[in-house]
C-alpha cells in the first residue's frame, strides 16, 4: 500500500546517503507487521552517555509509544530508539500500553540498558493492536548486528504513505571540531494519522547538555514542523526526536551547557535549517499534492496572529481546490483571513500572487490582469503574500493544495 | 453556471410556496448582474412599524452589506429589504461602500422610508465591483409592484450554487391568535464566499418587541446554523434577519415584549424548529456531497467543549473523505477529536457508526464486525456518535462528505 502512490512531483532526483555519525548504530529488518516484502522496524543504538530532546503531538488522543517518550524525555538519557511502521498502536488502550512495555523490555535486554533509555515511535493504522511479541525474537539480533553504516535503511523502514525517504545531512564546526547532524522523516501525505504520521529522528555526535538540546528543539519545531501543514489535521502520533552522543568530544569538540553560548551558533542555524528543510519534504510529499504552496502573511498584530491567518488559508479546503484548479482566486484568500479571528484591516489589505499584486487598500489591484496571474498559478510552487494592514507581526507557512487524488488516496484507504 | 450542478441527491420533492405574510410584500426581476435568464434581484417590503432582529458573519473581512445590516439593526427598525446573488460586493473596498449607500438611497426613495430602514444581502463572486447603477430604474418598480403572493420567486432570486430553494413555513398560535412564520435560505456549497454565502431570511407577522426578536434570533442562531459547517469556510457575507411587521395584532395577537413571556413558547419552538430545517437543507445541499452526517458529542466537559469536538471531526478533510469512500474509519474520529483541544479521555472513549459500537473504553469494541459498519457506511445519512468520557455537555453538528465533485465544483469555479 506504502509504495501504490505515484510519486510526488517533487521528489529529489538523488536521496542522499545517511552518514557515519559517531555513537549512534542503526539496524532494520522485516518484521511483517502490515507489509510484505519491505523493512518495517528499526533500532538505533546509542552510545552510554547519549541524550535525547524532542517534542510530541498535541493531541488529546495521544499514542501510547508518544506518552513513553514524553516520560523519558523528563530526564533525557537514551541508549536506544525503536519505530516500526504499518501500525501506529494509537487508541488500542491497555494493550497498547502493555505492547509499548513488552517493546521497551525487549529492547533493553538487546542493548543492556534501563527501559527508561529506551525511545518508542509506531506509525500506520489506528486502532489495530500491535503484537509486540512479534519483536522479541528480532530486537535482539537487530541490536547486536547495528552497524553505523545502517541509517539509509533506517530510513526506509519509517515509511508509510511517503513517496520517497525524507534524509538531511549538516556538517559544522562547535567547540572547535566538526560534528554531524544527520536524520530523517516521514510524513506522507495528510499530516494525520493512518499512513501519514510524522516522525522525525535527527542524530548528532555534538557534545551538548540535554536541557540545551531540548531548549534548541523546542524552539524550531516550532518555528519549522509547526509551520507545515498538509490538510489540518493533527496525527495522535507525531514526534521529533533530537539525539546526542556527545561522542565528538573524543575529538576535541568542546562540550555546551549554557543555551547562550556563541559557540552553538552554527549548529543552531544548522538545526533550524535540517528542520525546516524536513519539514518543507513533508508538504512536498503531501497526498496526491500537484503544487507545493508557500503563505506568508505580514502586518499582522504578531508573529504568532500571522501564524494562525497563514495556516487559516493553508487549512482552507476550497482555497485549496482552486490552487489546484490553477484560478487566481483572491476571494477566498480574503475569505480564510477573515476567517482566522485575527485582527486585519479588510481597507488596507494587500495580496500577492508569486510578484504579481491583485489586490490592494480593500479591492483589485487597477495592475491586475487575471490571464497574467492565471499563468503564474500554472506553475509548481506557488507563494501568496498577504498584507493585514494593521501591525508588523510575520509568518510563513507551507503546504501542498487539494486534488482529486488527495480524494481517491483517501477515500480508498482502507477498503 | 448556478445551474450547471447536478441536483443534491436530498433535494426535496417538493418545494413549499412561500404563503401570504400579513405586512410583507415581494417583488423580484432579472437585473442581469452575472447569471441570464434567471431572477438576481429581490425586495421584501415591510408596513411601518416592522422589526428587524439578526446576526452576521464573524469574519474579520466582511462585506459592505454586512456593515450596513449590522448598523440598522442597532435600532432594528425596518422597511425593507434588497437582496442581489451573482456578486457579493465583498472585498470592493470604497467602491463596495458606495454600491451600498446607492442601493439603500434607491430603496429608500422607491419605498418612502429612511436608509437606515433598508437592509441589504449580496452574494455571489467577491472582489468584483458591484454596478449598483443598475438597481435606480429597478427598485422603484419593484416596490411598486411588490405583493403579498411574491415570496416563492424571491426564494429563487437569491440562490447562486444551491441546487434548489430552500423554504420553510410554520403558523403557530401567539397571544390568542395564530400568526405566521416563513422564510427562505440560500447556502449550497461550501459555507464560504464566491457563489455560496449563506444568506436566511425569515419574516413573520407576529407583534414581538424588536429586543424581545433579537434575543431569540441570536439564541437559536448558535444552535442551529452555528452547528452546521460544510467545509469549514467562512463567508464574508453571513447573514440572518428575521423580520417582524406586527400586523398579527390586528387580528388580535397580543404583543410580547418580555422574552419571558410563556404566550412566546410555540413561536419559540417553531423559529427553532424553522432554523434547524434550514440549516440542515444547508447542509444537504453541500457542494458535490453524496452523505449527510450528522456527528453526536455526548461525555465533554461542557456543551461549547462537545460542539468545539463536533466541528472538528465534522471539518475535518481526511475524515469527511473517509466517510464519501463509504469507509467506517473510527481511526480519523479519535484524530478529530483528539485535534479539537478539548478535554476527552483516550481511554473511557467510546464511537459509534449508527447503532453500532465500534470502539469503547479506549479500544476496538469486542463486538465490532467490520462488514456489519461498512454496509451502515453505504447508507446516505450517517450519524457518529462519540461520548469522549470526561463530563456531560453535549453537543449536535450537521455536515456532508466531501467527494470528487467538491474538487472539480471547486477547483474550475471560475476558470
Amino acid at each position: 500500500m506504502a509504495s501504490t502512490a505515484k510519486p510526488s512531483p517533487f521528489a529529489p532526483a538523488s536521496i542522499p546517503e545517511m552518514p557515519e555519525i559517531d555513537g549512534v548504530r542503526f539496524n532494520s529488518c522485516e518484521a511483517g507487521i502490515r507489509y510484505k516484502g519491505r523493512r518495517d522496524l528499526m533500532i538505533a543504538v546509542l552510545d552510554p552517555g547519549s541524550v535525547a530532546a524532542g517534542v510530541t503531538t498535541r493531541s488529546k488522543t495521544c499514542s501510547a509509544p508518544v506518552l513513553k517518550c514524553r516520560e523519558s524525555l523528563r530526564h533525557g538519557r537514551a541508549r536506544a530508539l525503536v519505530v516500526n511502521s504499518g501500525n501506529a498502536n494509537a487508541f488500542t488502550g491497555r494493550k497498547g500500553r502493555e505492547a509499548v512495555d513488552m517493546t521497551c523490555d525487549y529492547a533493553a535486554r538487546a542493548v543492556g540498558c534501563s527501559r527508561d533509555e529506551i525511545y518508542v515511535a509506531s506509525t500506520g493504522v489506528i486502532g489495530e493492536p500491535l503484537d509486540a511479541a512479534k519483536f522479541s525474537g528480532l530486537l535482539d539480533g537487530l541490536a547486536k548486528g547495528a552497524a553505523a553504516s545502517g541509517g539509509s535503511d533506517a530510513a526506509r523502514a519509517i515509511m508509510t504513505t511517503d513517496t520517497y525517504p525524507k534524509v538531511i545531512v549538516r556538517k559544522v564546526m562547535l567547540g572547535g571540531a566538526e560534528v554531524t547532524l544527520a536524520g530523517f522523516c516521514k510524513g506522507a501525505g495528510m499530516i494525520a494519522p493512518d499512513m501519514a504520521t510524522m516522525l522525525c529522528f535527527l542524530f548528532t555526535d555534538a557534545p551538548i547538555a540535554q536541557p540545551v538540546l531540548q531548549r534548541l528543539v523546542s524552539y524550531h519545531a516550532d518555528r519549522t514542523f509547526n509551520c507545515m501543514t498538509v490538510d489540518g489535521d493533527t496525527s495522535t502520533s507525531d514526534t521529533v526526536l533530537l539525539f546526542a552522543t556527545g561522542a565528538a568530544a573524543k575529538r576535541g569538540a568542546a562540550g555546551v551547557s549554557d543555551a547562550a553560548d556563541p559557540a552553538l551558533a552554527a549548529f543552531e542555524a544548522a538545526l533550524h535549517d535540517a528542520m525546516r528543510e524536513l519539514a518543507i519534504m513533508v508538504a512536498k510529499d503531501g497526498e496526491g499534492l500537484s503544487k507545493f504552496v508557500t503563505f506568508e502573511v505580514l502586518g499582522a498584530e504578531s508573529d504568532k496572529a500571522a501564524r494562525r491567518i497563514a495556516m487559516s488559508c493553508a487549512n482552507s479546503p476550497i482555497l485549496k481546490t482552486a490552487i489546484a484548479g490553477e484560478d487566481p482566486n483572491w476571494g477566498r484568500v480574503v475569505m480564510a483571513v477573515g476567517k482566522s479571528g485575527e485582527a486585519a484591516d479588510r481597507d488596507r489589505m494587500a495580496i500577492w500572487f508569486g510578484p504579481h499584486l491583485v489586490a490592494r487598500e480593500g479591492e483589485r489591484a487597477e495592475s491586475y490582469v487575471e490571464r497574467t496571474v492565471a499563468d503564474y498559478m500554472k506553475g509548481a510552487e506557488i507563494v501568496i503574500r498577504v498584507d493585514v494592514g494593521v501591525g508588523s507581526g510575520r509568518a510563513k507557512v507551507w503546504t501542498c493544495d487539494l486534488t482529486h487524488d488527495y480524494v481517491s488516496i483517501n477515500a480508498d484507504y482502507r477498503s
